[in-house]
């Protein structure tokens, strides 16, 4: 099974209104909202294709009772602790006919420090019968910065691989905690290290103790840098897709944890996989959805050395 | 007591922000969220002077209960009917140092035939007891365009005056009705008549049957039409204040209400004490709170025959 952790769920709303402008009342056509969060977003995928998964997070409030029956609505397997403050919401903004979505995000509510120690040894409790964990996602106030390194060292010591998707010092500890992939975005990456160039910033990570680190580069794909001094990876499409970004990257992270589970995996493999299924994201409507094609976009995916070359353009 | 009935009610929820943008990420510095609708903020104002209310509402779904814990909390008095369909939200972003407020408005869940006789039949039950009966806002889908209108004739044959604050055939169903007060504001009754001039549109609804109408024209004042063929009224602040808008006529509309419960009021009276509450809205930070120095205000209103003059700049 392979186990998320999202601190910082969400009940996403998503607004569709045919014109949004600033100052302005507008009429919502549809409304709708789900749970939502980087980390049960990847729970999604993994869902959608079959694999033996396993949701964790904080939940609290009326909204924390929506969230968990919308799991239970989605069949995501999930096993909650309780937080005294209400799980927040988010709210996107989608314009008929324009794919620019606006998105309104709540910061989140306090865990206190018994809230996330309870998260942290449920996940790690949990961790000793997975075969890869993730972590996925902000911290909520009150959170540690270190609260995944904690993860990974928990589960690096049970023998279990970590794929941490996070930013800003979060995601310094859990390199060096030592995890087995990192996937920030390139925005992320540099503010995280503050080297605008992704291969070096990327090493930097490395340097710190993470085995692998993917990053997403948007329509351009993603590289990939692994310990050690072999020439970096780049994996693409031949002609970028347009649709919808959103949950892009939690498909990318639910791709490698898919493959880290089954073992055996190299890193041109997770490129081409993660690549595949995040283009396959991008052609479905909403986060936490893959476009049924998603293994033949897989198979259409470039993976080789040239990553250097490129980073230069970046 | 005086019963404010809300068909279409909310849970309004406000995001501060420090910029937005249509197409970005922005993190939301402070959510809140409370029971609303016209008719729960009409309620709130006159809560606040004191003023004996009953809020007449349905409530449906998570939100429902939310919404109904709101009521308490807030000390409204409140008779809720059950809705299958969940009280609808709206979401207000409001940016730092801005003024400009974004609204995004939920169209509300369909109220069943049943649902909305049930509130009706609550409606004029309490009518029986009360002075005075307010009918505010939206009709959320399923509701006839006519509620309005029932709701007056059911009132006046009790003897108790109905004001309405409607827009659409509701408004013109409503003046047919024989409405004590229609509060429109300009745009509304303009919509709702084809009439571009303010004093022929409103002389419209008299005809109709309303007895008097109340048009609010923002920082401009309000305007009045009583039936008879006496020149019109314009009640005005010497100088324009600048504020929150949102609420001012909700104000109006409990000044109103509050009077004609009192019994004994005339029409400059009544524009007078709409125009110095409304004022004292716009200085307060949210919908349905006024700024302590109400009565000041209304004694500074300046209240004469003088709208067939103004009208003509409108």
């Amino acid at each position: 099974v392979i186990l998320t952790v999202t601190p910082n769920p969400a009940i996403d709303m998503t607004y569709q209104v045919d014109r949004f402008r600033s100052g302005a009342s507008v009429r919502v056509g549809d409304a709708r909202s789900r749970a939502g969060g980087k980390g049960i977003n990847v729970a999604r995928v993994l869902v959608s294709v079959g694999a033996p998964v396993l949701a964790i997070a904080p939940a609290g409030g009326r909204t924390g009772q929506e969230f968990e029956e919308d799991l239970t609505t989605s069949a995501i397997p999930h096993r909650l602790t309780a937080s005294r403050g209400a799980t927040r919401r988010t709210v996107t903004v989608v314009e008929q006919g324009l794919g620019e979505a606006t998105t309104l995000n709540e910061a989140g509510s306090t865990l206190s420090e018994t809230e996330w120690r309870e998260l942290l040894r449920l996940a790690l409790e949990a961790a000793s019968v997975s075969q890869c964990i993730v972590g996925s996602g902000s911290l909520p106030p009150g959170v540690p910065q270190d609260f995944y390194a904690q993860l990974v060292s928990g589960a690096t010591r049970l023998g279990v691989p970590a794929v941490i998707d996070a930013s800003g010092p979060a995601l310094l500890e859990a390199a060096a905690a030592g995890a087995a992939v990192l996937k920030p975005n390139l925005q992320e990456l540099r503010e995280s290290t503050g080297v605008p160039d992704p291969i070096l910033a990327a090493r930097q990570l490395v340097q710190l103790g993470a085995q692998r680190v993917l990053v997403s580069l948007g329509a351009r794909g993603m590289i990939a840098v692994e310990a050690g001094d072999d020439p970096p990876w780049w994996g693409r499409l031949d002609k970028p897709l347009s649709g919808n970004a959103t949950g892009a990257g939690d498909a990318a992270v639910a791709a490698v944890a898919d493959l880290l589970a089954r073992s055996g995996a190299d890193t041109p493999q997770m490129l081409r996989r993660a690549v595949g299924w995040s283009a396959a994201a991008v052609l479905a409507p909403v986060a936490g959805e893959m476009h049924p094609g998603h293994e033949d976009l897989v198979a259409s995916v470039t993976v080789d050395r040239s990553a250097e070359l490129f980073a230069g353009s970046l």
